[in-house]
């Protein structure tokens, strides 16, 4: 049998992308199919670098052609990422291809932890990411990446001033810490904090990005009113502890997303702090904040579960080291890195069945 | 020689309140003495029921009679107290002697846990006392007094609608939870949630209080500038973890109290979850959070260090349930009860040495 161009979309059309449910051809993820005697190269163009299931996809594609093309040709896919959107023709940010929003209710639960290493593990996976602090009175972004004491610079850019973000281990920062001293109380109503925001999204120089996440603060108020007014959020992401004082707030956030004039996807949900193994009592856990409640609140509002974190020494450490731990080389690493490809398929299935986010008009 | 009323006084004289540095007699603290032949009554009136140097007081008391009027007297003091107050003319709730708020900048450190259990302490030792939860967004008071199903009444009060607060433990309470719906999110910008807080101080029937707890959310905004604005407040406490993330939060909440606008007095401060013991290893301390964070803080800003309390699974529970941790019969229970005798010393100190806290001017 002739191997033909068409034999090999055929063959290759056989094959799903388990995330999408649809083949890929469908899909339009195969690119550059060319034969050269016994010898077949295509490009897959998968819908983020961070696909956890690249490999799976690429042997599908092997069988595939072995199949319905012919046992003994050689096949050469080439892998590659093209990150989706439903940005490309948004008035602000058209070049940021997702805005992911990571939220919480309740304080202290992990969502800055959970962003730094979000965005470091993206960013290792070969994606453009940015991220803003939008905690405003209790930024922690600068000692997490560990650049405290940079001042981002501002330049004149099509005649509007625009800031630079300060570049970290190959994200783009903004946070209100590069702006004021570090001792200092910004003691400041929701207007003056949210014209901050506003800055860090209109007035910032993002240029071309595949996800911009969002580290927000604690509980549902001008901050949180102010991005969804400013900016339609592709999705959310929300951390929780397991004791009920944490899902009762987790269940606010929640609430937020889904009320009606709101509306923001929420991609998944992350349990953090689950439990504290000793090193010397390596076979136990100590459920000190309680067991499960995240994945009850999963089911409950039937939002993915992607993940979830124990308590570990080194991951508070990393915080405050501003080495993110997901740069280290241990299982603490690898399982924030399942969590990053864990949403990002969340994001690609989330774009591929659903529309752009409408901006929310004021509500109050 | 003969026991006078006046040698009873020179010989109470000669004994000091260890706190306020002065003798009990200068203090006004006696009253009532009376000599019955042999017998010796008085009265000491200590600045707290809390007051952790009572049977100290005593006993110098008694030492001091037996030294300097005959070594063959009976004594018989009364130890009773009368909290200290510098509101007692205030316009607002002049009622209420004390007002503490507890803040922390960093979401999640255990203002709330130490709220609560701050509260029942003082209420167990036989102060009336009152809290007001100012978390408009994460509410944990009804949960943490096991009450997210009450509803406060509402009654004419000198012609003014007035909120008649939740009692529990003996404590009267007032949280946002008691008027919403526990699933739904409060998503209000900083005026309304301003205006519910403005209600619970103003419209509320508080009573005759010694102590009225506010538990404040995280940052430093609209509600903490509310506060301050409505009515002065007493002091603060500081509750802190020990990592650099939380450590710089909580420089910015002391930065705030001090600020020349705003001044109000630090009375303490609290590292909570220093550190965690699992119960098969009894002497190992586990510094999840970091070592010693608290106490340089304290040192750094010379704020009273009143207490360090360990990361305890039954301290959650607690929580959970509804049933503060002091109220058990436990090493747990016992350190929380030496913190509120250390801030109730505080506030005896504080009130001993300091004028009455201004109401702040709006500053913006
Ligand atoms: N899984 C974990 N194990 C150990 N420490 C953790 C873990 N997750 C977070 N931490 C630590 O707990 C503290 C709180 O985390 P983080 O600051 O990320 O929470 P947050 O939700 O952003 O808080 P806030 O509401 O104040 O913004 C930090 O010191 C962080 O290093
Ligand atoms: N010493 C402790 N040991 C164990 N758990 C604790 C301790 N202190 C607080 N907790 C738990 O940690 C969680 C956070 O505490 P809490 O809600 O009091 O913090 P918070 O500072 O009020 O948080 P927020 O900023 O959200 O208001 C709660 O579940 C609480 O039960
Ligand atoms: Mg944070
Ligand atoms: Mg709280």
């Amino acid at each position: 049998m002739a191997i033909t161009k068409e034999s090999i979309i055929k063959a290759l059309s056989t094959v799903q992308d388990p995330d999408l449910k649809k083949d890929l051809v469908s899909l339009n993820m195969i690119k550059d199919v060319s034969v050269d005697g016994n010898a077949i190269h295509f490009t897959v163009v998968l819908t983020t670098p961070a696909c956890p299931l690249k490999e799976m996809i690429k042997t599908d594609c092997i069988n595939a052609i072995h199949k319905h093309v012919g046992e003994d040709v050689q096949v050469f896919p080439n892998m590659t990422s093209d990150v989706t959107s439903t940005r490309n023709t948004a008035p602000l940010l058209p070049n940021v291809k997702n805005i992911i929003a990571i939220g919480s209710g309740k304080g202290g639960v992990g969502k800055s932890t959970v962003t730094a290493n979000l965005a470091v593990s993206l960013a290792q996976s070969g994606a453009k990411v940015g991220l803003i602090d939008a905690d405003i009175f209790g930024p922690s972004i600068p000692t997490m990446f560990n650049c405290e004491h940079e001042q981002p610079e501002v330049k004149e850019i099509n005649g509007k001033n625009t800031i630079i973000p300060i570049e970290q281990y190959g994200i783009k920062l903004i946070s209100i810490g590069f702006l004021t001293p570090p001792d200092n109380a910004v003691v400041w109503r929701g207007p003056m904090a949210s014209s901050a925001l506003k800055q860090f999204i209109s007035d910032t120089d993002w240029g071309e990005l595949d996800y911009l996440l969002i580290d927000l603060p604690p509980g549902t108020s001008d901050i949180h009113l102010t991005l969804v007014q400013t900016i339609p959020v592709t999705g959310s992401v929300i951390v929780t502890t397991p004791q009920k004082v944490a899902l009762a707030d987790a269940k606010k956030a929640i609430g937020m997303f889904k009320q009606p004039q709101i509306n923001v996807p929420i991609l998944g949900l992350v349990e953090n702090m689950a439990y504290f193994t000793p090193a010397e009592l390596p076979d136990n856990k100590y459920f000190i904040f309680g067991e499960g409640g995240g994945m009850k609140l999963s089911e409950q509002f039937d939002i993915p579960f992607i993940g979830q974190m124990p308590l570990v020494q080194s991951i508070r450490e990393s915080g405050d080291s501003g080495l993110p731990a997901v740069m280290k080389d241990d299982v603490t690493a690898d399982a924030f890195k399942e969590l990053s490809q864990k949403l990002a398929r969340q994001v690609a299935i989330r774009n591929a069945n659903l529309a752009e986010t409408k901006k929310v008009e004021m509500i109050n």
